[in-house]
This record gives C-alpha cells, structure tokens and sequence, in this order.
C-alpha cells in the first residue's frame, strides 16, 4: 500500500500538464476578480487532481508539498519541503517574502526543532504566520517527514 | 461519547438558523468590504457556534464537511463530503469550479487512493491546490472517515 | 524532549520583537495590496521564525495558538487559545466578530464537546466557518491540548 502510494505520486509527479490559465496573461493584472490561474496541474490518468498553485485576487495558494525521497530525515525533508514551495511561489509570480501563512504538518512531534532549524530565516524579516502540527504517524501521503502548504500575496 | 458525539452532529444539522447576513445583499457586490456575509449558521442550545460558509472580498470559505452515515467506506463518503461542499458553494453563489484550495484530512493514510478516485476531476479543469493528511483515528468529528474544507472564489 | 519543546516555546514567548511593518500604517489603507504587515514577530536566536498575525488586501491570518500552562484541560486551554486569538485580532485591527474561518486542532477528539462548550457564541452572531480534527496525541506543540488559527477581515 505505502509502495502503491508512492508509485502514485511518482506518476502523478510524472504526469504535470503544465502551466494551465495563462488566457488572462495579457491582462497582467493580478487583482483581476474576473478568473482564477492555476500553475502545475496534476492529473491522474488525464483527469485533473489538483493544481500547484492557484492565484486569484491578489492571492497565491500553495499546494501541500512533501517530500518522498532518501533521507527519510526532519532536515533534508524540511529543504526539500522548502524548496519545493519556493518554485511554486516563483512560478507563480510570488515569492518566499511574499507567504502569509503557511501550515506545517509533521510526521512526529519529535521533528518539530529540527524542523525548526531548517525553517527559520526562510521567509525574510517579516515571516508568516504559522500552524504545526503532528498528524498521524504516516499520515502525510508518500511518507515525508512533513508537509506545508501555504497563502502568499500575487506580486502586485 | 462516540454516540453523543453523533447525537451532538445530528442535533446540530438539525438546529440550521437558515441564511443570516443578507442584509447587504441589495448591494450586489460581492467585493464589497464593508462586510461578511455568513450562511447556514449552525447553533448548539441556540448559541451561534459555525457557519457553513463565510464570504468576503471576493471570497467564500465553507466549514469542513464530514460524511456521518452509513456506509463507513471511502468512496461512499468522500462522495457525500463533495456533495456536502458543492451545496455550500452554491448556496455561497460560487461553484466546485471556482474552488481555490481543499484541505483533505482523512482518517486513515491507506484510504488516499479511494478518496482520489471520487475525487478527481470534481473541480473542473483548473483544479485546486489541495493538502491531504491523516489525522488521528477517529480524529475527525462524528467519526466519518474523511473531511473537506475550502476557499473559493465568489462568482462576480 | 517535550521539555526542550516547552522550554524553547518559553525562550519563543520571550523573544517576541514586537511590531513590525508599520511602514505603511500612515497610509491607513487596509486594503492596500502595495505590502504586507506583520505583528508580534517570534525569532529563534535572532532569526525571525513567524509573525503572529499577518495582514495584507483586507485579510488578516493569526498563527496557530496553543495554551501551555496548567491546568491540562480543555475547558481552560480552549478558553485560553481564544483569548491569544483574539488579543492578535484585535492587535492587527481585527475582532472575533470580523473573523472567517477558524481551524481548531484538538490533541483528543474526546474534547470534541468541552472545546465546543467554550467555543460556542465567541464570534458573535456570524460566526466563521471551522474545521476540527483531532491530531496525533501529543501533536499539538507545547503539549497544549488544543490549538486554533484564523482568517479575518482586517477592519476597513
């Protein structure tokens, strides 16, 4: 199960169709109310599942991001978790000092200072706010040590 | 306490006050921010306790939605938990399409493939970013095995 | 291990460096999309780790609460997380009334009726919409046995 679970996310992480929603690129106007954009759809067998970002309003929403590769270790998973959000704010035309709230989800309270260490500093002088906590213990899909999600401002 | 917890859900799905906060409605305006407007507030011994969903600034945000009956499998729920979310949005004058993020807190990791084949495709060919996690067992109210809740987009 | 966690919670509690992002308070605008404001700044050793309230395009988004004292139980913690909420509500110009969306994570869905006896009637008559799930035990930091975020509208 955990194996099909993977395998999963390696062909829905296989499967990206792309960038979806530039029809309103041209109207560069990113507080436009008249239709959302979305970045990085993910779809399972040619169904659409979720996006990696949507935009809307002056808004940026992340997708939840884990991480699901060697070393199953709090650090390297909270980068790669890290890293993996800042691309998607980048692609999306926001960046890590623009979030304004993220939300962790560990796999074990036991990671939350390690987690920590690797964390602080990342969103510039004026971070966002922050929820964590530990779901159940392989709990977060793909067996990462964690997951985050975020809500960051469109650069205006 | 399982039983009063149920008892508790089902006596707040019967307590609806209905539709409060139209008193702006006349205005039309859905960017309006002079004020929420909130819908199918559900109240314990008659005091406000949620609302189904809140709108504001071009936002709908509908409360997490739970599945409480018969049968106790996945797809069977997460089907009532979509349905449950789709009626709120309407009710909110938005759509499944306009749906900007999903969280997804199941009750068991090893249910993620079931609840993504119900799930899929449900909101359109933009989808929403989405964050999935296991909580607990037993971890979500009245003991369904899955819960949603959203931010989307009002219609304007 | 827990100890550490509560003892950097503490050194976290201590560090606060105040109010930041005030730059932009004389144009006394919140809908102003030009930046962000951020309230009640958490560091770690001098590096900024997360704001307690973010503000930004007529939204304001508190951080996770918890309560770490004694007593250990959910009448008294929950009331505790809802009068930290609402001290950064108010401190980014919000209120509990202004309030859109809450999250409550609950250490033991058994607290689910305790939690809702405080909780009711605290938002006013519009209530926001919530989601509840029970964590892992021991999931929520600080050993609180229940923690809770928002989204509000900041007071236009």
């Amino acid at each position: 199960m955990q194996t099909e679970r993977r395998s999963l996310l390696k062909k829905l992480a296989a499967s990206f169709l792309g960038v979806i929603g530039f029809g309103l690129a041209t109207k560069a106007n990113t507080n436009s109310k008249e239709d959302k954009q979305v970045f990085n759809v993910v779809s399972d067998q040619d169904v659409p599942l979720f996006s990696g970002s949507t935009k809307y309003n002056g808004l940026v929403f992340i997708a939840g991001k884990g991480a699901h590769v060697e070393p199953f270790e709090i650090k390297a998973h909270t980068e790669i978790v890290l890293k993996e959000l800042e691309k998607e704010l980048i692609k999306a035309g926001s960046s890590m000092e623009k979030v304004l709230k993220v939300t962790v989800y560990l796999n074990d309270i036991n990671d939350y200072q390690g987690m920590n260490e690797v964390y602080k500093g990342r969103f510039g002088k004026k971070p966002p706010v922050r929820s964590t906590i530990a779901v159940a213990k392989g709990g977060v899909p793909g067996d990462s040590l964690v997951e985050m999600d975020c809500i960051a401002m469109a650069i205006s």
